[in-house]
């Protein structure tokens, strides 16, 4: 069959099943969330197979590529309790507050309502399939997957899995549609089906991040690349600046809420940089630096242009001295991300001053930036950190998967 | 210069404008609104003037498209009102309720803040460069507005007096962008800079939302048709069936929460339509229906399949008599646009299931379709309503005009 005709056909599979789906009560979607954990765990042979497929394959793929595709005992795991955790957070759908009553006697209320089919394209990692696949059908969504070639084998192996455990408990065919032929014209295709899809999620690199956006006629949310910076301020308790900078560069280094750039009031940068530079150094991190730096720091080298508002993913930190909060606040307007920023500061009015003019998803004082998720925010699961404006800002969680709509309860009114 | 590159210098000053703007107090912003108010008032002969010129240019246009074009001194003094109304409105910038702690001692917050910079495509109407200046501006979002070019003289006065008015009480320079050049390419330039416009508000019809829709790269959120059905049920109050059926078409047929087609259930049919289908004909409604509502409405013509799922905006009906609730439903489905559906009943059951089961921004028990509007809902003024299945959807007010950071307070936090 024609590629352009076939995703037509899954996915209008996926829009027919949207509606049914979006009415199920929660009891029926945790009993499938439930069944689908435990598959995942009864078939885990079935799925290491056909990792092992992916990974005879992956020859032409970097060490960090191959690791993100690996499906370890730990991740398989790691797919089912996220499954359980979705399973027991609220339902999102239903009632959004109380109803309000008009001066002629309409009540009027907001009810969460799914968004319809979602289509995810992402890359690598399998286990985003289970991920994914429990957080639309919790919120009532249909979803319609499309995963990176290299993973092929692993993600149709855990989508067969789910959407068969899904519909022996009564979840409505199309409810979960995996798109599984590789072809890159599959996604072109998705992207311009505005009548199947309302909305789609890229998790992935810059470079997916660009071709969706470019390409699609369907709303996108992104959740692109976090440029980090943290700022430590002249009033910052030089400890926990310390610890705090330690900790977002080096705890998880590959990851979007990471720090990326390091920006030192000239004040404390005497005292503060030869230290961690020195901590930072043992660690692995590679420091490239504004000239000053580089005269702090022995192992430093200079920074070039290009260092600024780069997203190394990586065990490399940008560091800047400047005069001031306001050198430092235009720094991240000029190359951050408007991802994650925080500042360390005993002074609270800087504190005040910094969380309202600096602009991202997550601004914090005396935090690391890696607090920036939904689990560490109290909020459960998540889709990823959106870097979009509009829709969800931040950790994306089962809230943000849905809309609303308004119910209005009259007794005959019409309108003058 | 070159249309790209002028388009991009006008655009980039809203961008440049958009983080003063975000960070100006309530007080500055409603000053500027009562100024603005204030000089529509004082430069009501040179808006006139200009609006004249375009109605002499006018000479292809429909007298539909004429008459949203005119600018009466009520459409001026209108525009007035509006801003002043949008001065008293709650600021939506600024704290989104409390803050909750987690176990590590991390206080987490949600703030409201402005989208950024808001493009505005819009057609005929003048008073819409008023009323959509004043949203942005109180929400704290720098506008780039792009009219019809048959408006351009209006849209141009008005746009120059609302920019000197704010400027003059502080309002950054490139707050109000309004792009005077009538080259359709303008458009098209505008809806490819990702860079400099956060989100497009697409106002006008059928033509004009598709051109946006397939042309932009910017997030967009459709006001789009309204295709609103009223379904008559087996269970319905007659009395208040034939008042709320009257209002819905009769009151303002040329506005999207118009109802465009009646649903009737077979038993109630023989005594509804023969007199609302009097009352309409009276009203100079033509009806369109099924074969059994032709033979219950003396006035009433076949329906052809291309009446079903149509916006009429105009003094047409289309009338269908249908099996029970279900068949109504399956309707809405099929040709319904997500709008505003209202069921008339008294069986409570019934009524419950059709709010459930209907997907609309808005579902009504009871009422006429014509309420789904800002003010009606008591949110205040409104940017349209909303189609768009992200972000907002129904009646687009203030709080829909901004988007989210969070905010954390640490006292030195690190990840595990």
């Amino acid at each position: 069959m024609e590629i352009r005709q076939w995703v037509i056909e899954r996915t209008r599979q996926a829009k027919h099943a949207s509606r049914p789906l979006s009415l199920l009560s929660t009891e029926v979607k945790n009993k499938a969330l439930e069944a689908m954990a435990n598959a995942i765990k009864a078939n885990e042979a079935t799925i290491v197979e056909a990792n092992r497929k992916d990974l005879d394959a992956a020859t032409q793929l970097s060490r960090a590529m191959v690791d993100r595709l690996t499906l370890t005992p730990k991740r398989i795991a790691d797919m089912q309790t996220g499954l359980h955790d979705v399973a027991a957070l609220p339902d999102p759908i239903g009632s959004n507050g109380g109803m309000w009553k008009r001066p002629n006697g309409l009540k009027i209320g907001r009810v969460r309502v799914p968004i319809g089919v979602i289509g995810i394209i992402y890359e690598s990692r399998p286990n985003v399939t289970a991920d994914t696949v429990g957080l639309c059908l919790k919120s009532g969504n249909a979803v319609v997957l499309r995963g990176g070639s290299e993973a092929i084998h692993s993600n149709t192996a855990i989508a067969n899995i789910l959407t068969k455990a899904a519909q022996d408990v009564g979840i409505p065919e199309g409810a979960i549609i995996f798109l599984e032929n590789p072809d890159r014209q599959a996604v072109t295709e998705m992207l311009s089906l505005t009548e199947y899809i309302d909305l789609i999620i890229p998790r992935g690199g810059e470079g997916l991040m660009q071709a969706v956006t470019s390409q699609s006629k369907i709303p996108v949310i992104k959740h692109d690349k976090g440029v980090c910076h943290i700022y430590v301020d002249r009033d910052a308790d030089i400890q926990m600046a310390q610890e705090v900078c330690f900790n977002a560069k080096v705890q998880r280094p590959g990851t979007c809420n990471a720090m990326e750039a390091l920006l030192v009031h000239e004040h404390v940068a005497p005292t503060f940089l030869p230290s961690i530079g020195k901590k930072l150094h043992e660690a692995g991190i590679k420091i490239r630096g504004c000239p000053k730096t580089v005269s702090l720091i022995p192992n430093a080298t200079r920074a070039i242009d290009n260092d600024w508002g780069r997203e190394f993913l990586d065990l490399i930190l940008a560091v800047k001295i400047v005069a001031d909060m306001d050198a430092a606040m235009e720094h991240i307007v000029n190359y951050g991300s408007s991802h994650t920023e925080s500042i360390i500061t005993k002074n609270k009015a800087t504190a005040q001053r910094f969380l309202k003019e600096v602009d991202a998803s997550a601004v914090m004082v005396n935090a690391s930036t890696r607090f920036n998720d939904g689990f560490q925010f109290g909020l459960g699961a998540e889709m990823g950190i959106s870097t979009t404006r509009i829709h969800a800002r931040g950790p994306m969680g089962l809230e943000e998967l849905t809309c609303q709509k308004f119910i209005v309860l009259g007794n005959g009114q019409v309108r003058e």
